[in-house]
């Protein structure tokens, strides 16, 4: 039987488990990579398990999160950083040097290689034909030291692409597509794979915007093979010697299958507030708009910022409109400054913002009140923008920059002409900003400002776990809600303590403060908790506030491995009815919690407010249930050292 | 009798008073700017005259300060802005077109004009021989409603220039010089004239870097005539119509006189904490560089940029430092884009910003704990920074660019040759994001965000005033202090109430509750009280608190004028040995205040505590008189238009 390429590549890399869909399996990580807001966590972790050098073939640590610095916690992060990757054997990519996505496919992925992130949009990557898998800070510090990376075999979903893109029609508009059929949850447990002859008008900029915003399918990965395409994007950037050619088997079987005809794609935007709540430009019409923000990993490739210059150039942007554009790497800001695309957008009128996240994760540019705001980035989020009355479009650079011009939505179509952009022969090459760590055994002090903090660690699992309903929260609650990401918090990622303060507070202000008088309790899920970013800090900070345990309808892939990774027990209702019968401040209990969990099946818990019980599902695999027991994967890593 | 420049601008504008050194006068404004952080607070001031259209000959309002828009508030003022300023008649650049005295300068400044700013470092003006003065919000508003400036008549300090600038030494330094000289203090009451064989040699540009950061002088301006070097710049902008000769006469006199020798001028810097800390580079020696931060209205003109790329052009940035630039305006910006000099910061590893004010307010780029940043801004103030344990020093592009290479601070000299940038003969002119008012009767919404609160009013003044000296303040409080400025609070500059809980902060973090509990009191200051930036902010949060007046041993100039608009009594130590005598909370009482500050002269202070009495100065004009019986500016404006 053949295979495709997510099972070529686990194949390739499996260290432990059966490759069959939903067990657990294990795999080498050949590539890691950190950004800023994850990162001082999973360095302070990577130390915690005390190996001295990383065991990949490449980690790189970037600086891309938090740039704005309005305090000093940003920049003393950076030096953190930038001095602990030096020490242990891991390339620093430099404020100013780009997102992280952006560098790692332009200058570090390789084809049929596994790459490691602690950022939701690892599976950029995909689009390259790597296995790129975004995970959190603690997953990544262990595959740093060598150990595997653990995950539920994924399902395989093929999603072939007939014919090809009519002009002004993207990439963008493939993966909105794909989300308005799959939905956020579509693709959860399961690797996108595509295929088809349509792939081969796709440029890996375009096959890697498709694969960053798989991410918010719910999709372990997304991945696109490696071919000539590729070889020409590799050979452009000088690492035509990093290539190889990886195509699915003739006979690959696949879980699922679903077929895009490109030449129906229109454009179209996701609506507020969620990236599945996809409709075609034509049909919402023409709002008026306020703000329109172009970059992001997802869409600001040399290709994407080119097609924008074009569109802008000898025009001005409306009065009403505020656009910014953050070019995606150092490469492309230097290429766009050398041919004048870069001035053309000036001249136009476009305000220029370091080539970060930035928007995109609320680190400045929010809204003004009530606004609409056209963003060419992954996620839409309530509140996400920093503004919380904010309604934000998610849309391709080209409706953005002809949206810009007009002031209000506009299908670009009716600006004539597509502009023709190419491929570059070459790429700007110059990794001047990427700094090479120490050589082994060199004295290097890490330096530790003082907002960095000891992050909390949990204690083994006790007979009895016993607490109050601490929250009962509605479905698709986000990590955006449970541990807020904005303009404000983000600064204080290495600070856990100050962080947990804000924990939960945009579904209740009132949580931290409950969570803290009652020493604890569970967490009261819907479906889909804890979807969206990969921060473990969304686990990390309810670990601080003596969260024992979520119980939910469902929960995101990356989130439950973090609630896992911290201890914190994630059990999912056998009838969901029985959601409904538990109130807030209800007296929850788990007896036998050991023997219940050690079978990692069925739990029983008891509600003594209510004098009643249900049912909850454990789905742990036996790793899993160690890392329970233990109180958390650090604890049960140091156990095992210790055995 | 000849006169100086700074006299016949006077004398062509005099509205009242006499010319006389030290007394009162008015002039007539010919034009007004506004900026974000102060521009909200003047808007809302116009509107409450209530005169519907300005009565200037050009008002411009920039968004330069609050760029960074970490939540709603800022977007929100921008479009307060935006919209308010098209409702009355006020020229409106958007964010992203630049820096406001950068852009004045390059477009609407007009030689032998008066132009009156909500932002102390209006002075710039004065590069191209404009007699340009920061002044608080409420004085600009009254300007934009026709109302004249009043200020006191100041002595004018010839500055004569001799000789040549060595290579790799700059305008930066000459005013470096001029502060050593003069120090921070030296400038008050005075305007600053530069003359001499030497001004010849210095661009528009560089006569703006000193005339701008001649506000650190504490000066009422600083000019330099319109020669034939204004015009050449100029015509270069495409209004070469907008220039006249302006030279002094011939047996023009002034009040002192300084000869500074060009060719004596060294690379210097200001070191931390105070811009007249000065000492050359060659003595400083080489310390280590965390962060250099290049650009403000001091040092972001396109020949600053050129040099500064030129320096950095096929090297690169040292890897422990981090280089921001942040070029001035998007004319400069587009110029850079255009002609491959951005491209070669960036190649070098610069970071870009945005063109605004950005670190320089404290608005991002904050440096690490302990840093070493060296900045080509105008003040390094402790904490303005963002980073109170950080060491500001103030030096040229030159140093700037050259330390940011070595990643220690460097003589440039040893770099060999200086570049040699021309003046270009045509600057890109694209007016673009510049927006026209609304024709006048048009219907205009202005559009008001939840963060626009109103401002507090004084009352009238009372037959006594009583309360306790709340806070005990040493030498050179600066405006920073007393009203903070920084990424976090520069959102509520439309928020007083909200500001207000931080006032004096810095030096009293208990002040703002005791201030409350106490139902205002008085507040006491050393000298040189309330240097720095001309926020009216300074003034209008303690008066939020109750406080009634400030007794100090001097006042900054525009501080001053911001109490007495306010309607807070402005008082000097007679004998500054009293200001020992007071402790804090000291019950204070002032008796028959009305008759006695009528009299505008010495005013008798009790201690009610002590059982003693001091006596107190209040230098005011009959018309100062008046605004403070009737509770500020504004009560005084509308009881004379009752009138």
């Amino acid at each position: 039987m053949g295979l495709n390429l997510a099972q070529k590549i686990i194949k390739e890399h499996l260290v432990s488990g059966e490759m069959v869909a939903g067990s657990e399996i294990s795999i080498k990580i050949d590539q890691t990579l950190t950004q800023d807001s994850t990162g001082t966590m999973a360095y302070l972790q990577f130390e915690a398990i005390g190996i001295p050098r990383v065991k990949t073939k490449k980690s790189v640590a970037y600086i891309d999160h938090n740039t704005l610095q309005a305090g000093f916690e940003n920049a003393d992060d950076h030096k953190y950083i930038q001095t602990v990757t030096s020490k242990h054997g891991i390339y620093f990519s430099k404020p100013g040097n780009g997102i992280c996505h952006q560098v790692q496919l332009e200058r570090f992925g390789v084809p049929g290689m596994t790459l490691l992130g602690s950022d939701s949009h690892t599976p950029t990557g995909g689009g390259i034909g790597m296995l790129a898998i975004g995970a959190g800070g603690l997953d990544v510090a262990v595959a740093m030291g060598g150990g595997p990376y653990y995950l539920s075999m994924p399902k395989v979903c093929k999603v072939e692409l007939k014919g090809k893109l009519n002009p002004w029609s993207t990439a963008k508009d493939i993966i909105l597509e794909v989300l308005r059929v799959l939905t956020v949850k579509g693709g959860v447990g399961k690797v996108i794979e595509y295929a088809g002859e349509g792939i081969k008008s796709l440029t890996v900029p375009e096959r890697a915007t498709i694969t960053n915003m798989g991410a918010e399918l719910g999709a372990t990965t997304s991945i696109f093979p490696s071919d000539e395409v590729t070889l020409e994007f590799l050979k452009a950037q000088g690492r035509e010697q990093d290539w190889i050619e990886l195509l699915p088997d003739a006979d690959a079987e696949y879980d699922e299958h679903i077929v895009i005809d490109l030449a129906t794609i229109e454009p179209m935007a996701a609506k507020p507030h969620s990236p599945d709540n996809v409709e075609k430009i034509s049909t919402i019409g023409k709002i008026k708009v306020d703000q329109v923000a172009i970059g992001s990993c997802t869409n600001s490739s040399y290709m994407d910022m080119m097609k924008v210059a074009a569109i802008l150039k000898g025009k001005t942007v409306n009065p009403n409109v505020s656009l910014v554009i953050a070019p995606g790497s150092k490469q492309v800001l230097t290429m766009l400054a050398q041919n004048g695309a870069l001035a053309d957008m000036v001249a136009a009128g476009a305000r220029i913002l370091e080539s970060a996240c930035g928007p995109c994760i609320g680190m400045g540019q929010a809204p003004c009140t009530d606004a609409v705001s056209l963003r060419t980035f992954n996620r839409n989020f309530e509140g996400r923008s920093g503004t919380t009355s904010a309604k934000v479009y998610l849309v391709s650079p080209e409706v953005a920059a002809a949206s810009a011009l007009t002031g209000v939505l506009t299908d670009p179509r009716e600006l004539g002409e597509a502009p023709k952009i190419e491929m570059p022969k070459e790429f700007l090459v110059n990794d001047n900003l990427v700094i090479a760590p120490a050589p082994e055994g060199s004295d290097v002090e890490v330096v530790r400002g003082p907002n960095i903090k000891p992050f909390p660690l949990n204690k083994a699992l006790t007979e009895k776990v016993t607490g109050k309903a601490l929250i009962k929260v509605e479905d698709n609650i986000t990590t955006d809600h449970i541990m807020p990401s904005n303009a404000k918090l983000l600064p204080f990622r290495s600070n856990v303590p100050y962080l947990a303060e804000f924990c939960l507070t945009p579904c209740d202000p009132e949580f931290p403060a409950r969570a803290k008088a009652n020493g604890g309790g569970f967490i009261i899920g819907g479906s889909n908790y804890g979807q969206g970013s990969s921060r473990e800090h969304a686990a990390l900070a309810p670990l601080q506030l003596g969260v024992k345990g979520v119980i939910a309808k469902s929960f995101a892939r990356i989130h439950m491995a973090n609630l896992i990774n911290s201890g914190i027990i994630p059990m999912t209702f056998e009838n969901e009815a029985d959601y409904d019968a538990i109130d807030m401040n209800d007296e929850l209990a788990i007896e036998n919690a050991i023997e219940q969990v050690k079978k990692a099946d069925t739990i029983v818990v008891k509600n003594l407010t209510k004098n009643t019980q249900f049912n909850v599902k454990v789905t742990l695999s036996d790793r899993q249930v160690q890392m329970i027991l233990a109180g958390g994967l650090l604890n049960y890593t140091r156990e095992q050292a210790e055995k």
